[in-house]
Formats: C-alpha cells, structure tokens, sequence
C-alpha cells in the first residue's frame, strides 16, 4: 500500500484504504493517517511513503521529517507504539489521544480513556491536573497521563477525584477539659485514662509507657478545637513581674496556639485544615512522615494499616516528573492511594479538594 | 534517691550515686545527670530532684526547666528515652549522643555509635552529611542520623560511604563505528546485530520489536566517547544553502553532542559525569526514573533487579527530612540501596563521592 507525505498527514487513496481495516485514519473518501498512524504502519512494513510522489522515504527520514513538523512527535510515537504492542485501540485527539477499551474497535464502542502525554522532563502543576479533571467530566472519558522516560519506557498514570470511604467514629466525651502542657513543638497530655481513650478508640498521639499521651500540634489543635483540651503555656517572665506570683502558668484559645504553632511550622496552616477536615469526615489521621508525605490516613482506628498517603501542596504548586513517579511509586509499594491535597480558592470561598494519582497496569 | 538541679545538670551526692549502677552520669566525687538522664530517670521514679534545695519539683515542671535551659532538649530525650526502652546503653556525648552495642555498658567496651539528632522539620545539607562521615572516620565510631518526626517517633538512619561490588563486564569489540541518528532527545541505533550485542551484554538501551536500539542521551554520550558510535544529525537548512546538495547528515563529535544534550537536560553534565564514573567501574546504569531517582545500577547486566538507586546533587545542596525519608524508605521497600552521589571540589580537582543512606532497626 503506498502513501504520499503532506505535512503534517499521509494520504492514501480511497481504493486502497480499505486494506488497513478499521482503526487507521480519518476516512473522507481518501484516508489521512496521522504522522504515529504513518510511522507505525512503515515500520510494521504495512505502507510506503512517498515524497511529493517521487522519492520514497525510510524510516530514518520520515521519522526525521515527522520531528521538524512536530516537535512532540517523539514523545507520541513512542506512546502510540507502545499501545499498539500491547493490543489496544488507539486513535489521535483529544487531549493527545483516544483510547479504547481492551477488545474494542473504534467506530463500534466509544473511548474509554483520553491519554495525556509528558516526557519525564517537562513539569505539570496542580492546575494542569485539575484540568484533567474537568476535561474528564466535561468528555465524560477517564484521563490518563502517559510519562516517557529517558529508557524510552512508557508509565501510565489515572488521575481521579479521590473519593474516601470511612466509618463513624467513636466520639469522644465531652466531660471536664483536662489539662495538658505545651512543651516545645508537642503537647504533652497527663491523665492516664483520657490519654488511654483518645489512643484507643480515635488513634491520637503516642501513648508513652506510663500512659501519658504526646500529641502533635495539629493534634493538640484539633483536640483544643472540640474543647476536650486546656493547653497550658509557661507565663513568659517580663521585666515588670520577673516572678509572677499566683501562677506561672495560662491557658492559650485556639487562635493563640494557632499563631504559636504557625512560628514553628510555616504551612502549619494549610496542614492543619486538611488534617480537620478529614477527620471531620471521620477518617483516623497521623503523621506520614516514614513515607515522605504529610499524612497516613485510616479507614478507621482499628485498621492495621494505613489506606492513603496525603501531601497537602500550595495551589499553584508545580510537580516534577521524577518527584510525581517517586511518591506514587511510593505508596504503591506500600500498598496505599497517593493524594495530593490543596485549597482551592473560589472567590469568596475554598474547598479542600483531593486528587489521587496512581499507576495503571495496561 | 536525691538530686538537685543546678542549671544544665542535676547534681547526686556521691554516696548515693552508687545506688544507680554505671551507665548514668559523670561521677567526679559526686554524680552529675545531664538533664536527658535526670529526667529519665525521673520519669521511672528512681530519683527525686530538687530546685534550689527546696522546692521538689514535678516531671512536668521538670521538663519546662529543661526546656528553657535547652530548646533541642526536647527532641535529645525523646530520642535518650527511646533508645533506653529499647535496652542500649547510652550516654550524652560526641556529637549529640553516644550509643554502645547491645549488651555492652559504658566503660566496659567503647561506644560503637554516635548519634546525631534532628528533628523532621529541620533541614540537612550534604556538607552536614559529609562532616558526619569525616567525624566518623576521626572518631572510628559509626555515624547515626536519629530523626524525631512529629508523632515523636525516631527513626534511625545509618550514614556510610558507599562501597560497590561490581564483576568485570563485557567489553564492546571496537570493530568499525555504527551509524546512529539523533532523535530529539533520544538516538536511534540501526544495525540489528550491534543493538542485540549492545543490550544483551552491557544492557544498553532499549531494544525494539525491530531490533534497534532506543539509546538515551548519556547513553549515547557514552558509546560516542566510547567510539562505539557516529551519531548523525540533519544539517540544518541555512539561508545560504538552503537545499544542502551533497548529504543533509553530518557526524557530530563528542564536545558537540554534550552541548546539544546539556540545551535538552540542564543537569546534563553532572548526570553524565556520575553515570561514566559508574559505567567505568563496571557497573550496568539505567535511568530510575519509575523509583523517583536519576539511576538505578545493576551490579552486572544479568542480574534481574537493580542493587542502587542513585540520585544525582549539586554539592551545595540542602535536603528536607521528609525528602530523605521518601527516598531512602522507597529504596528500602524495592530492596535497593539508597546513593546520593555528587561532585566534591579540592582545589584544581574534583571527585565523585557516593554517601549511603540506609534505615538502620535498633
């Protein structure tokens, strides 16, 4: 089967289109091939290339040529292909491409998928994700964003709303405050068996071996907040009063300890309203630091293990490729969803949304 | 037992210092507590201590003094206490602590370990990582990195010069140069048989259905220093010959290649010299790109999975803690090495060092 070159196309007459079968090209009385349609079927030997009908090209040139037309053609082909080899459906458009469901021809089912294509190189932020999203729901398709390595290797990725599942909580008593003591970037609880119930049933702090509970700042905030916790802080000694007399020590309000925790920890802020609002939604929250990210989140206080990975991020915060692949690669090999969290500002409003990106087996 | 705070210390009368055994203290006449012992100690109620003679003071006003008296207090006893439960012996000391062999007590055998605190919203610069390795060999102890994360968890890393097994590999028969073409930024190697050696033996590139080799830019650096290889690239079309008459391809040399390489991938240079010392020393290098990493290394090219994960840094460079913590726990969980490798200037010349950051079970 021959085709001609022309630009950014290969045109192969009408009468010997049909050879191909279904699943090349734009048919419009003649067939128009795209440049990874035209490469792929000259390398699998299917087709000739002709140069302005003369000089019939190899794949060295025409790939060549396909470059200088397109500078993304590289990072396409090598998709293209890899999906071809592993017996899929695959078209150009949308986003980059259309892809099908296992078994499905174009023409018969719908696409399933819309492909996003970046070479490990290149950066995508937040808000490029996020507009996958919204391109998913408007397109009614699921993304899918394909990394190329340096290894020409190809990486799938899904990117999703995330969407949590979690059972009510125990709540917690509201009898008396009990009183606990700032000690420099922890919160140490004294009372033996409100520190055994906050560990037990909703997996706060670290229960030390005589039963004293050391809680984290966001922790200690979010208990400050539900009013089960009085934090008592040191009276600073002032010239005027070197010794107070009646008490060294004050309780601090939420918003206090809120500005004292945000002069330790400068994005103590934007942690702390992802860490409120996932256990509002009643899901068990600790810190995720053996695994490089902000928080592990349980399904529940009882579950062994955790179920989610949570890095809260600024809004307009831009990945690296490598940095992407390293945390999801991450959670995958200790069995969780990796999510990303931010603010989202809308107006007057924002919305903590959650993204979970996690690698696809094609 | 009775002690008595005077500042940075507690004071014990030397004839009651007997009573806790070696393993506490600096006795000089009398004993005297660093505040991480005392309060230890405190906290298991073998000890009463008191302020100015007077006053006997509670753990938690205990742990207020000290904290006044030294902010890293926090994070030293938490650390003191953890390795106390787990039954080392421990004493303050070196650069924060000095740790024994299990079963071994202070003055009995020397420490084997010294133990360098740090929080996880602290930071940590290479030097920093490298003075702990030239204190190690001064002091002929083992370098701990102890990290207290904000469940007042700690986890122990161990710090060590990387040390590589490698086996002799196979060496290219240098017959006559093949013929590659530079594709963006990838080179494409025709000749089958060559692309079948190349992979095979040394796990060179990637090798398609086709039989040709997808070689990636240090790769192709390295076969054209190596003068395995002639990469060719099209002439540009110029103003003044705008139809090149004789050949569009022209072979480019080592020097031209890195510059073209070093305008795709800014660290180029630095990638490139790590992966020749590595290919120098025998050993197989692919890109990690799927761990998050720069490379990972195979000791031989017949070995199934990789050994290291090497990463790439400038020599100034300053690592997050959870960032450490992300990458040597996903190097953990692949059963690979974690290596940070980076150029060290002294003077007129430069070396590439390899520092090993492994989590260390007490």
């Amino acid at each position: 089967m021959q085709g001609e070159l022309s630009g950014e196309k290969v045109i192969v007459a009408g009468s010997e289109a049909d050879i191909l079968g279904k699943g090349y090209g734009r048919k419009i009385g003649r067939l128009e091939l795209s440049l990874e349609e035209a490469a792929f079927l000259l390398e699998t030997g299917k087709i000739e290339i002709k140069e302005e009908k003369e000089k019939e090209l190899n794949l060295g040139d025409f790939l060549k040529h396909a470059l200088d037309v397109s500078p993304k053609f590289g990072l396409r082909y090598l998709v293209y292909k890899d999906l071809k080899e592993r017996g899929y459906a695959v078209q150009p458009g949308g986003v980059d491409f259309w892809l099908y469901p296992r078994g499905a021809k174009p023409g018969e089912k719908p696409a399933r998928y819309f492909i996003r294509i970046i070479s490990e190189r290149e950066f995508l932020s937040l808000k490029e994700l996020d507009a996958l999203l919204i391109s998913a729901r408007n397109m009614r398709k699921e993304p899918i964003l394909a990394v190329v390595d340096e290894e020409s290797d190809v990486t799938y990725y899904e990117v999703k709303e995330a969407k949590f599942e979690f059972v009510e909580m125990k709540k917690e008593k509201r009898e008396e405050k009990t009183k606990a003591t700032l000690l420099g970037d922890r919160v140490l609880l004294w009372d033996a068996d409100l520190a055994e119930n906050l560990h037990r049933n909703n997996f706060y702090g670290k229960l030390t071996k005589e039963k004293r509970l050391l809680l984290s700042l966001v922790e200690a905030a979010y208990l400050l907040k539900k009013s089960l916790l009085e934090i008592e802080v040191r009276r600073q000694k002032t010239e005027d009063s070197p010794e107070p007399q009646t008490s060294a020590l004050k309780p601090v309000n939420f918003e206090q300890f809120i500005d004292y925790a945000s002069s330790i920890e400068s994005d103590f802020m934007d942690k702390y309203a992802v860490y409120e609002d996932l256990r509002e939604k009643g899901l068990v929250v600790k810190t995720g630091f053996k695994f490089g990210s902000h928080f592990r989140v349980y399904k529940a206080a009882q579950q062994k293990h955790s179920s989610y990975l949570i890095h809260v991020l600024p809004e307009e915060y831009v990945f690296s490729i490598p940095e992407l692949s390293r945390a999801v690669r991450l959670a995958h090999g200790v069995k969780k969803r990796m999510i990303f969290s931010f603010k989202e500002k809308a107006g007057e409003e924002s919305f903590i949304r959650y993204v979970d990106i996690g690698r696809m087996k094609l």
